[in-house]
């Protein structure tokens, strides 16, 4: 057979790295698409004149666009068989990437744990996005729950690695050069700086977009994304087609930029749960809580630890879980991430 | 309060100027989507060869791209409480932008004055689009009208500012360098010169588009236009999404190139209304009629009046209104701009 | 009358060559919007690294995109009035295109012959795209079915020019300094070599995507096709929007991937048939059948030819046509290709 079946969970071996197809030279085409696709205004990714005076190269790509490139990649060895993608861990982007760059992927098989129904396994990988096949931009953890090709097959030794609840302030690559002590608060968009976060506060971001089925299939295909379920109406038995999970990400980042238009780099990814599916004809909402806040080294740098949480209207903004601790209907989105601010 | 609520009537000065986010810079992504948005064809835009052999440089952006872009700066600090968009005046742009270069916007409050409801007033600004924080490329005036967020708020001195009806030919910028007179009418697409329009004839362009909800605001979320009523559909009671105006501009310019593919390059927006909404679903037609013709300095070049109108099939195309003077149903759109051809 | 009626059948004389409108600077914008609007992977498309690794230059542009912006510029002059697209042949790709190539193209007509109804006839035309209006870099027959304007017009003396069933294996260009001596199997995707191939073998690409409106009029659009069938609901009598068949080609092309992921460069297009119609909401499948091997004389670089079949879900995947002959119900396309492979 020619055509590529995705690996099934006895098909993994533990420490072995999967070297994923198919490069990608992301240009201001990208970029412009990435811009079209979600209501993204970050100044840092929207102009190079502002990313220069921030210390920063020229044609930076947004964190997210670097993330789903990458992310993409590893979907035929990682999830083409995956019943559901179970979470993420110790992300880190390393340096931002720029347009005109090559990106390429590889997978450390990092855990693996058959499920005591023995037709399923969970699988750990540790992922790491590379410009050229050399520096490192991106690294993260993903588990994935896949099918077993023959429930017969003998389990694994069960290997479950330990991840860390999130990456720790000190452990923040912050972007050589990176500077906001000349930061443009008016042509970021929102005055408020660093310091005008408290940790416990929660941001409603009060804009709203409801989805359509080209846009999500447009962006989708632009990481090379290959999962089925995403692009074939005849795939599920509704009819529908289900919107992958990073576009959900990318639709709350970008409308968390209205109360967070200085939260301008991504920097860590500490974890994240897909809660519910979005299809088209859903409206996504979204709403942010701070965290956790450090310093950095960094010249009017300073890092927020940010819970994003994307939802339908149903679910109200500020609210997460049942009093029995159950995510509340309509949530989508749960996401943990540090990003970086002017103090 | 974090998000940008966006200002009330009674929060803008006369005389105060508002420095615009966030900066963009554009670069052949968002000329491919332009062309991918629009039917447009207009080969200076299209082909960087066609430019240059026209005096202009390579990559020169659609002067459409670049008003959408700049627009698209103001929506946050300009119309986020507007109830309705009620005109432009005196916009001309001032050179051509290139791929590479970023865009910044500032407006100057030129004019208030409350409505006697006491509930809403009318503000009108002058925008200027700059090309970095320097040299202007594109200046208009825009007046809307706004809410109060307190209707005891007091009242201004109403101030209205007396604008051109049109911007005289004397007035219009010709780009620097720009000759028409090796102009390749063949590769243009239309043999129809300068010389062979007539003042009051009009132009049924013929072809139509359906617009879909996906590609108004993948166009829309391009320029950074902020506005709900575009991208949510539980914004308004029928759940319907209002089509940015500024697309219905676009969508029209660019199906009159068949009739006026050689109206090249525009250089001033004389005045326009948005008579009637456009959702998706809808066909979209356009007519245009000549309203007056100037020479320029420039080698070969002429300068062109143009009235263009687009509306639904419903409207006969060359009628604008009903013996009553109003605008007949259907009609979307009434611009009046004028335009560069070779003579 | 300003606007372009389009030819009609007695508006072509044999032997006349046409210039066709507008040219257009391809950048990556046209490549990014390719690979969101095709689930496109192939490797040295993707990445310039990769193109370079084998030779070739950085941005080398997708062959059908170029396909498609030569046929996009023919369609005002040969086929606005065209009944059908009747078919394809003696296509052949002479040198790569890469982003910042500007292309424009020209048409000969090389046959005439009216039908025996008297209101249409048969218009056959050898394409030729160049960049600039230089160099040669595709060049390929079509012929279409166009009405007559006036049925009583005189029939032209009937010309059916002779064509080759297939570009032989002999006339295949291949592009300067290819060379897959060096191919990375891994990052591109697929371990199957040339010499996996058997002449006779067929493959399921057993990937689907369902098609958009918007994502149809998004590329036809980038292609600038002018065909308003492709745009305009109001155009046929069941309201539908009939899908571009170049997007059709596209789509199969980007499904052949997984199973052909090695087949890089399109060299010749050999024939091909738009079999029946596609519209929104259907659901595209692919397979392909092995149809002649050739060495090249390029280090590590052979041909295939393939068949490649776009199929709704209701044709089964390796079958083509009843018993009787007639392609089966569910065939969209059946097109016949030559590739180049790593052997």
């Amino acid at each position: 057979m020619k055509t590529n079946p995705g690996r099934f969970f006895e098909d993994y071996r533990l420490g072995e790295t999967i070297r994923h197809a198919v490069p990608r030279t992301l240009s201001g085409g990208e970029r412009a698409l990435y811009h079209a696709l979600y209501p993204q205004r970050h100044a840092i990714h929207s102009s190079d004149d502002f990313a220069e005076a921030c210390g920063l190269p020229r044609g930076v790509l947004d964190d997210l666009l670097v993330f789903h490139t990458v992310f993409g990649k590893t979907v035929p060895d990682v999830s083409l068989n995956a019943v559901a993608n179970l979470g993420y861990a110790e992300g880190r982007w390393l340096r931002p990437v720029v347009t005109g760059e090559t990106l390429t992927a590889t997978s450390e098989v990092i855990g693996l744990k058959e499920n005591s129904n023995g037709t399923t396994g969970v699988v750990w990988v540790r992922t790491t996005g590379r410009a050229g096949e050399g520096d490192p931009v991106l690294e993260y953890v993903r588990w994935v729950m896949v099918r077993k090709r023959d429930p017969g097959a003998p389990a694994p030794e069960p290997t479950v690695p330990t991840l860390s609840p999130m990456v720790s302030a000190d452990r923040l690559i912050v972007p050589g050069g990176l500077d906001f002590t000349g930061y443009d608060f008016a042509l970021a968009g929102e005055p408020h700086r660093w310091g005008d976060y408290d940790v416990g506060e929660t941001i409603d971001h009060v804009d709203r977009v409801t989805v359509e089925d080209a846009e999500h299939m447009l962006a989708t295909r632009l990481w090379q994304n290959t999962a089925k379920v995403h692009f074939d109406a005849t795939h599920r038995d509704d009819g529908r087609r289900l919107i992958y999970g990073g576009h959900v990400i990318s639709l709350a980042r970008a409308l968390s930029f209205n109360g967070l238009a200085n939260a301008q780099i991504l920097v860590a990814l500490n974890g994240g749960a897909h809660v519910s599916p979005l299809f088209a004809g859903d409206t996504v909402c979204a709403w942010s809580e701070v965290l956790e806040k450090a310093e950095t080294a960094a010249p009017g740098v300073g890092a927020v630890r940010l819970r994003l949480v994307a939802h339908k209207p149903e679910a109200p903004a500020g609210q997460l879980r049942t009093e029995g601790g159950k995510y509340l209907p309509g949530v989508l989105l749960d996401l943990d991430y540090w990003a970086l601010m002017p103090v």
